[in-house]
């Protein structure tokens, strides 16, 4: 199994989940998280949409941008469909279209039937 | 060392957190996330106790509920005593009693002392 | 690649982020988390910078300790060079000055390009 962790604009998470859910992988967790990326901030956007405002203040001078973090786990043969659809939805080819991260994940367990392994995630 | 990432009912964090305490696992960390698993989420539940405004706007047609990720990192031999005992406090045998992922973890270091691996985490 | 997860002090984040930046890591995520480690909390702190009221509230019987997670993600070869440093600005020596963790990463895409792997990253 692999866990893919997209770091996302925050417009694009309703879009992004659709799609995801389309395809089957319809289970997710979403948070919101400040992320900088090679561009150093666009500092336009850090105004727009902050939400947590003691984490704006204090990080004010490191201009960072409200991102949306979404992450999924899939049996390692559907990770690189999850990847390229993630970036198809995406790309907008701005600077801050995001970044995607694969990372191993030994095993999975649903609580409520203690199902484990794959039978846990789909 | 394996990191166990929990993701639970909000109500559940307190005796979770009481139970791994008492087996000794007294370092965690924990954060508030919108999670979404295979039920497509239970609608009652989203407008009772959403914290971030913003995200619940954003992602309100999306219907994601809150939940609370905890994240330990533990030794190998402990990983399966974890889970167990994560999965005893959290089975309520309804939909949405959440998930346990493992993942493998390289390295910790504890900062104050230095020290690393094992030595790190107990 | 790995994966560089790094629980510290909230008024810390700021000369982290500075030091990083200096060496050439300007990739990265921030997040607000609540965190408690071997001490088991020191009660003042909690009083002093919670921003989630409802999380507060919540653990409030569990001590847990406003911190920030950073995470980001950096070729083999610096994984060690980066734990150092943000070690160098972290310890105090008091208890509470944080964790930091290694995870593997099998790989990264840069949505933008669809650059992978290092190239993703740098």
């Amino acid at each position: 199994m692999k866990e893919i962790i997209a770091i996302i604009r925050p417009n694009k998470i309703n879009r992004t989940k659709e799609v995801l859910d389309a395809l089957g992988f319809s289970s997710m967790t979403a948070n919101a998280v400040f992320g900088r990326g090679r561009q150093k901030a666009i500092v336009g956007e850090v105004t727009f949409a902050i939400q947590n405002k003691d984490l704006r203040e204090e990080e004010g001078s490191m201009r960072y941008i409200p991102k949306r973090m979404i992450s999924l786990v899939v049996p390692d043969e559907d990770a690189s469909l999850v990847v390229e659809s993630i970036m198809k939805v995406n790309k907008t080819g701005q600077i801050g279209d995001g970044k995607i991260f694969v990372c191993p994940i030994e095993d999975a367990v649903r609580v409520r039937t203690k199902e484990s392994g794959e039978d846990a995630i789909l």
